[in-house]
């Protein structure tokens, strides 16, 4: 493979048919409303996973099977692959293009990530002569529903060229545990200017909403002409056909416009689709990518990270910033980010707690306080499925789900469903943070009081009173350590309950009695939850001076990764499950994630203690993994580390370190470079004021990066000498640089440590 | 339900089409080779669940889903539902016979459990007039492979009769995950005397065998002619018409006869089925039933178990006896006992620990010990898969599989595929109850050293040493109680590791040098093994005098069952998984599991104190669990409860206790009720000599059984005065009546205490 290291594209020179589907997913854009993979507009008979995903549009898997017990949900949501947008069938001398086929040199495929534009090109080979293909694609930041390709053909010889534009409904989703299709066909409509087709999800026997949606395509060509039209259930084409002389460039421009009942009248879908396809032809392409170019433009203004002396790091984190920005816009609150974004289907794209323990951080700082607020809002409009989820479980307050669409869990693994219950605590964990950072308690005294009261009131009917040692206990639990499962008092778990509950109590008794009033919990409750919150059994080792990260931890055969031999690594593809569970081996941190959340609550000898312990028995087979560790060793001095364990979230996709990007990107965890520069290397802390304690990793020449923060712009930059941070706009703020507090008004500095 | 209580009937008076599945699960019957629910042969448009089985004739049904790991079996294996055997077509007056619609009186249908004979009659009303039908049925105990209906029916008008007996392969199983179908239909004959059809397993991705099955039937009628013969693809038919007078019966014989090619060469399979039907007609219904006769009067002299004084436990007792001979009869040592037999689909009908556990010591008592050797063999011939099923783990030695046809496993839920290694001691237990019982050490040292050695490797592998404590641990496992999952240091599993891990050391020690070097162990690993089933923990508490189920097992929120709601039972059908795992309430023994099988090691005290620490939590909500504690109850004196126990066992179908008979028998805890009231009440042991110690439950007036006892015959009878011990055939014994000892030649005796 052949990605060159560029600070700004993503580069592919020479055609890779091994490696496709790697190439596809890396190449993949979105809009926050829709994206697709890198796909190959022509026909191909390789190796492929074609995929194109509309946000919230999804289907609820069925995953049933004999063995199941009272709470386990029936089925596994999942955004669907959907209609085929990018699909162009070429023949030129009347020989089918297909790159898995026919010859080809001088292959190029790019990524410009400050535009995302895919640019394409090649030169095929027929039987008459040579042709070279260019093509550009975008979709766009400024018209969320829209998908614009450029298509050019210019031949050597006098060839015939037929190019078919095409939609099709006819998709399958790679990841159907019954191998069913998801959609019915329902309509297909063709007007002066446009073709479309409607679809809609197929009935489902669990009663979740279905989604409808129009997708039409206008066309444009210089030098071919319309021939005819094709409609066929689920299937639209256009054909059309020339002759184009030896050195003429022929243009085809295709519009798709993607319009679904989740925004729009169901009625009017079809008419709103055809109607934007035909304007879209009229606008033209370098209006449109004009228009899209200035959206990304912005956005790169307030959140570009820049490295100096590490091109390869540079490329990565800048990959990272534009794959979340394409995944997440904070337009619709009824969205959120999939662990794969809309570059695959593995893990279903439905919310999991990724988004508030390593994504909403960034957000905040990078998309600013109203983006984040929609991440918070998201769990408040889903505060009904989340009791639900309690309930199903026999159960009190609200259990936030695994993974979701609506609030009511989808996931079906009863170690990970109902043991995995520090989630709760994540999503408690954002509005904290998010007060912290904006100053801003508006919100948690308000939706935020709701949610903390049902994930309070859930963590104390979870806890059992042990009377033999008058302390409250969690039992059966999967910590963050997914390597263990149905743990008793896993620490974190215990430990963030705790805080959650004794938070909630605060507010609470802050709240005014008419806000108390509407919470479902009577003020008797009190007392006892705070009893829970200051009597959890949290299991520590005196002698070791560490937290324990269960009750069982220490009986364990404990020894460091480093013993393990390079062969068992990972461990989740080589070990049977039976032997990771039984292990000491760590998948992601579990102590050090509370260590991190609850920073501020703990000395450094504490962290260092329980990071000496942990980290050295921690694989980091979690993607989310690297970054707490990095912020961490940060914190503790521990630069080496902090870097090594920085490099391993910076190009985890575009060097396929985790051998499976070939099944989607891995969005949630691109957070975890940005959290690394930022939390880690630059030392940013935000509760009980602004923070930094900068340090430059070794190898570097310098770095920087900007922030919204209450309404200013903050740009941060740390070089060999000094550590500096810029008001870029907005009102003076007092800061920490290091141990000094400053008043910043337009620029501050010190001497790097 | 009207279920008349008798000695050796089992009578439905009155059609009651709201329970026809529990009806047709009670009236199940098979001989070893095969079997059947009780299927009308009428059509039924009712809700109804076809199902005839073959033994050993199974498909790995695809369960892999998502989120697998490895080491996780892609298949579960099911025992499948096979040719349609007892169908016939009947058409009365130009109307069909089906129960469902037609008016219907006088309904009666009854399994005699003396000769394995259904009968069924009724009167059916067309728009002409009546017409008496009754038939009876067998599947001959005498010929493995036939199944003879004679079906008659006599109209009360001059009526235009039509009978179409059938063979039907276009069967699906109720059980099937992808909802699947799972047989190819390959071809239909027909001869002067016989119709045939044979059908083959479908091809499966897992590289399990495929089987082929060739069923044939032959027909004769005295009033009614052939009209014609039918032949589809999986299906074959004769029509048999005739105008039949008012009050003369018409009789229709079918004769099916099923040969596969797990016995046979598959070429000959037609042939020999066909031919074998035509034989069958040949002999005649009357004949073919005074075989089948002579053999169930043989089974039952010498296994008979008498109540006086209980009916429905004198029916009950009869019953779960009757099952358990159809089910398993030890002819071929390829076979074993499925949890439903053939009267269902649920659990596959594989084979599980309850064989060794519960079911063997019955078969070696009342079938014989050729008969239980044949279930030892069963795990020595697949002791490859065993070896596997720890490979796949990445574990040495052999681990007996949770659900298996071959020795490799086809469960797969991981807390019980790779958690429940208790399984392995089971089946070691039985070889040292073999030889126990039978005083024949040449298994043992024979075959039964291998799979000793590859059930002490694999434990002595499965452990690990803390350092701390120095002692061995095992994690992660579950054991009996399935209410839990994923314990650490199960009591019950250390323990019989420990004891497994002896037992072979001890055997090996006593080896010859040719015996131990063929076995895959070394002598130098003999000291380990010793030093871990000397040091192996056993988590005890002294200050309560108990063993502890496991680690953390006390510090759960202890409260006996009696604290529950009646609404709550069972656990299982009212509170979530999570709920039932955190919770102190067991499914079914645990430690008290342990003290059953080493009933020998530990004494009346130890007994006592954990009986009356775990039995009180204890729900029974597995059908093999009332079974042992009748037996402890039984011996710490505790007479009433051990007759409570007793009583949830003997009539857990045929009253459906468990609400769940509709889905099938529950064949592998039928064996409870004989070892409660062996085992129990008659309190034999059978380590270090025979011993009884028998009580009389309060409201019986006495009980007696037979054994097969080394070569002799004995029956124990017990009434309220005194227990006896007769010796029917054989040479004279020593054998322990309460605290004597006593030669029996004839008969000893001793007052009841």
């Amino acid at each position: 493979m052949a990605f060159n290291v560029h600070p700004w594209k993503i580069i592919q020179h020479g055609l890779d048919l091994n490696n496709i589907r790697l190439c596809e997913s890396l190449m993949s854009v979105g809009n926050g409303y829709m994206g697709m993979r890198g796909n190959y507009e022509e026909d191909f008979t390789g190796d492929t996973h074609i995929g194109t995903y509309i946000g919230g549009i999804w289907f609820p898997d069925k995953t049933r099977f004999g063995w199941w017990k009272n709470g386990y949900p029936a089925y596994f949501g999942k955004v669907i692959n959907a209609v085929r947008m990018n699909g162009i069938h070429v023949i030129i001398d009347g020989e089918t293009v297909d790159l898995a086929k026919m010859p080809c040199e001088e292959y190029s495929c790019e990524l410009d990530m400050q535009t995302g534009v895919i640019s394409r090109s090649f030169t095929v080979q027929t039987a008459k002569g040579k042709a070279r293909v260019s093509l550009r694609r975008f979709l766009s930041a400024a018209q969320k529903e829209l998908m614009a390709i450029s298509y050019t053909i210019t031949p050597d010889h006098d060839a015939e060229i037929e190019c078919c534009p095409y939609l099709d409904g006819h998709v399958k989703n790679l990841d159907s545990n019954y191998d069913e299709t998801f959609w019915e066909m329902l309509e297909e409509e063709e007007t002066e200017n446009a073709l479309a087709l409607k679809t809609k999800t197929k009935d489902n026997p669990f009663g979740t909403p279905r989604f409808t949606v129009a997708t039409a395509m206008s066309l444009w060509s210089d030098e071919l002409d319309l021939e005819e039209k094709t409609l066929h259930e689920g299937y639209v084409e256009a054909r059309y056909t020339g002759t184009v002389s030896a050195g003429t460039a022929a243009t085809i421009e295709k519009y798709v416009l993607c319009f679904t009942d989740r925004d729009q009248d169901v009625q009017l879908l079809m008419t709103l689709a055809l109607k934007a396809a035909a304007r879209a032809k009229e606008i033209g392409f370098e209006a449109a990518l004009e228009a899209h170019c200035g959206v990304w433009k912005s956005r790169w203004a307030a959140c570009d990270v820049e490295i100096t002396g590490d091109q390869p790091a540079q490329q990565g984190i800048r990959y990272n910033l534009f794959q979340l920005l394409c995944t997440y816009t904070g337009e619709d609150a009824r969205l959120n980010i999939g662990p794969k974004g809309f570059s695959g289907e593995k893990y279903g794209g439905g919310t999991y707690w990724d988004t508030e323990a390593f994504c909403f951080p960034l957000y905040l700082a990078v998309s600013g306080e109203h983006v984040a607020k929609q991440l918070l809002l998201y769990r408040h409009m889903q505060l009904d499925g989340a009791y639900h989820n309690a309930k199903m479980q026999g159960l009190s307050g609200a259990l936030y789900p695994m993974v979701t669409f609506t609030g009511v869990e989808c996931h079906n693994e009863w170690e990970i469903t109902f043991e995995e219950i520090h989630r709760n605590a994540a999503i408690a964990h954002a509005i904290y943070e998010y007060t912290a950072y904006t100053g801003d308690e508006s919100y948690q005294m308000a939706e935020g009081l709701d949610v903390l009261c049902g994930i309070a009131c859930f963590y104390s009917g979870r806890v059992h009173f042990n009377k033999r040692t008058q302390q409250y206990m969690i039992h059966g639990v999967t910590g963050p350590n997914e390597y263990e499962n149905n743990v008793n008092n896993n620490w974190y778990t215990n430990r963030m309950a705790a805080w959650c509950i004794a938070y909630f109590c605060d507010l609470y008794e802050k709240a005014t009695p008419d806000r108390r009033e509407a919470l479902p919990v009577s003020p008797d409750e009190i007392p006892h939850m705070r009893d829970i919150a200051a009597n959890m059994y949290l299991p520590e080792d005196t002698q070791l001076g560490i937290f324990v990260q269960h009750d069982t931890f220490l009986d364990k055969d404990l020894m460091p990764a480093s013993a393990l031999p390079e062969s068992d690594r990972p461990l989740n593809k080589h070990w049977s499950w039976d032997r990771i569970l039984r292990s000491c081996f760590i998948k992601q941190g579990d102590v050090l994630q509370g260590l991190y959340f609850l920073n501020h609550l703990y000395d450094h000898d504490v962290k260092k203690r329980n990071f000496d312990f942990y980290e050295p028995m921690t694989v980091h087979e979690s993607s989310l993994s690297p970054c707490i560790h990095a912020i961490l060793a940060a914190e503790l001095q521990y630069h080496e580390k902090s870097v090594e364990m920085f490099e391993r979230t910076a190009r985890l996709d575009l060097d396929n370190i985790n051998h499976d990007t070939d099944d989607g990107l891995h969005i949630t965890s691109m957070s975890g470079s940005w959290l690394s520069i930022v939390h880690g290397f630059a030392g940013m802390r935000t509760v009980d004021g602004l923070r930094f304690s900068p340090f430059l990793p070794a190898k570097w020449e310098g770095y920087a990066f900007q922030l919204l923060y209450r309404g200013r712009t903050l740009r941060v930059e740390v070089d060999k000498r000094q550590a500096k941070v810029n008001l870029l706009a907005g009102e003076p703020v007092s800061l920490w640089l290091y141990d000094r507090m400053f008043e910043l008004k337009d620029s501050i500095s010190a001497v790097l440590r």
